[in-house]
């Protein structure tokens, strides 16, 4: 038996969900540009998964555009805020996604102007009002944090962002179907399937009707022209059924069971400040990444630092904003749970996970 | 029964392909960033991918960077030199693909200099020579065309580019696996899976290890840090499966076969130079719209303009190019061929189209 916890890096496809994709693999194919009965299909059934997508944030389907993903969204949403302003100041934060971080360093490099914020020890973004100004074309804030579990208040930072006549944009990839998101909360809001139990590979970027972009991606004028390349048909509409049958159930009662369990283990820092399906834990004197190894011998499988770079062996960033130290930022390991989770597969990680924590511990330098 | 002759437009995912890809949707589903064996079986598949892909251009794995499909290919390959040699001039043709165009377009705004080279009447470059200067930091030319067929002779360009220090990019999307293609033939290789039977929503981009190209979707340091986003597992097997049992089998046959029934149809000009599974034709006199409505009232699916982009009723840049008139670039009609494509087929449209061209001739105002 494997016991997957780690589906805030990426989750199963819901069977439910590749069953909708199958026909248009092999059946209905059609490229959604081409002018005969095979393209007219494939075009029906994007434009009923944009419905579905629009209506679960109460946008309008022309202000959805579909991507190859959260990474893509971020990216076409800031580079497409500062290329068509051309220059300017863009508000951020420490604890973005990477996709978003590293979108910003690189436009300081195009000579835009760059704040990263501070965050308080929950996570929650500090300073905004004070860091903006007449230069600011750009504000950009996570919504739920895929390892603190924190959920900005987005209408608050969106309300200062009004009053100053800025652009507001969240990263909702982690947030998405798991916590209340509309249109109300941003201008721009970035989406994905792979997180949610929709296929890897597509996404989506609301834009509100009156935001410009410049272009991202340049081609064939897809997505009226705001997203070109072949409109992947199958992946749409296995993202749309998704978003239909998400459905938090029983997460979170699994997330306090899990929690009470972590909570019995000495020097053990809790750390799940608000989305059902995160819960993160720093076994304080261990480093995380030995807890994952080891629990990946009882085919438990968790994640250290951030689910899309967990390879890259640098002290968690997010970590170090919420005011860890170093050390207890390496011990981080964060269990991220899903609707197909089970009470015994919850029941089995607390049984041995006190043993493999006590076991490290005793071989620890620290 | 339908009949679909636009395979140049997008193709049926094999039956066998989508099979392969079906086990990484629901039970290998990881991240290939996880560090845990769900993750390292998803980075297995994918590295196997790359080989298997690799190998067929004759590449080194690390040569090969996945990308969501050809049009971030493109993107990537031409702003990536165009960001990572900060001005220049940059060489292309007036045949290319729109993302090549609209990327060369949208890099004229950000002050580089786009020259756009003239075609012969089969549809060959002329002039790069005299065209490349010491401003030059890219040639950008297609290979294989989606409208005209025409196969360049990238080694000759090559040697061009090479002899002035000048990197060479080709847009392979609609030629790979259907002619020869190697790492001889350019620096920089866009591919695709949507094209071959592979899945939509994948493709690649071939990157000569010595080439520095900017990045272009900046995140969480995927592929070595040249291309970031959640690994589309599925998808990218699926396109290495595609490549594995790619064979244009009958596909010759059946073009001549088409070729001579559509010459037997009076003033009728037929555009096939090179590519095996394209076969273009101008029915003079009529528009080529019309064409492709009567055919699809009888379940037979082809194309007018080019495939991505043959919503937007503009007169076609390459058969201009090529030397038609306006009235002839709006009477073409393309049908394009797979392995899938039977004698019968082929048959039904022969019998039905002399009927549709003759009596559209007869109401056409021309």
């Amino acid at each position: 038996m494997e016991i997957y916890l780690d589906n805030a890096s990426t989750t199963k496809t819901d069977p439910i969900v590749l069953e909708a994709m199958l026909s248009f693999f092999d059946k209905d194919y059609g490229n959604t540009s081409s002018p005969h009965k095979m393209g007219e299909r494939a075009n029906e059934a994007i434009e009923r998964a944009r419905k579905i997508i629009a209506d679960s944030i109460q946008a309008s389907p022309e202000e959805i555009v579909f991507t190859s993903g959260g990474t893509e969204s971020n990216n076409f949403a800031i580079k497409g805020v500062a290329f068509n302003k051309k220059r300017g100041q863009i508000i951020t934060t420490k604890i973005e996604h990477k996709s978003v971080i590293n979108t910003c360093k690189w436009l300081e490099e195009q000579d835009f102007e760059i704040i990263y914020l501070d965050v308080d020890e929950k996570g929650f973004v500090k300073g905004l009002e004070q860091a903006i100004n007449n230069d600011t074309i750009l504000v950009s804030v996570i919504h739920g944090h895929n390892e603190t579990g924190t959920i900005q208040d987005l209408k608050s930072i969106k309300q200062i962002c009004e009053k100053n006549n800025v652009l507001f944009h969240t990263d909702a990839c982690q947030s998405y179907t798991k916590t209340d998101l509309s249109t109300d909360d941003a201008d721009l809001i970035s989406l994905n399937a792979h997180k949610i139990h929709g296929p890897k590979g597509v996404g989506a970027l609301y834009v509100r009707k009156e935001v410009n972009l410049d272009v991202f991606m340049h081609g064939g004028g897809h997505e009226k022209g705001m997203r070109s390349g072949t409109i992947n048909v199958p992946g749409i509409v296995g993202f749309a059924k998704a978003v239909e049958i998400a459905d938090l159930g029983k997460m979170s009662f699994l997330n306090e069971k899990l929690k009470n369990g972590l909570n019995k283990i000495e020097r053990t820092k809790i750390i799940s400040y608000g989305l059902p399906h995160i819960v993160s834990a720093v076994f304080e004197g261990i480093e995380g990444e030995a807890v994952v190894s080891s629990l990946d011998l009882e085919n438990i499988y968790a994640a250290t630092g951030s689910a899309c770079s967990s390879k890259n062996l640098q002290a968690n960033q997010t970590l170090l904003a919420i005011g860890l130290n170093h050390q207890q930022a390496n011990g981080m390991v964060r269990f991220s749970l899903s609707r197909f989770t089970t009470e015994q597969e919850i029941d089995k990680v607390l049984e041995v996970l006190p043993g493999i924590v006590q076991k490290l511990r005793k071989i620890s330098p620290f």
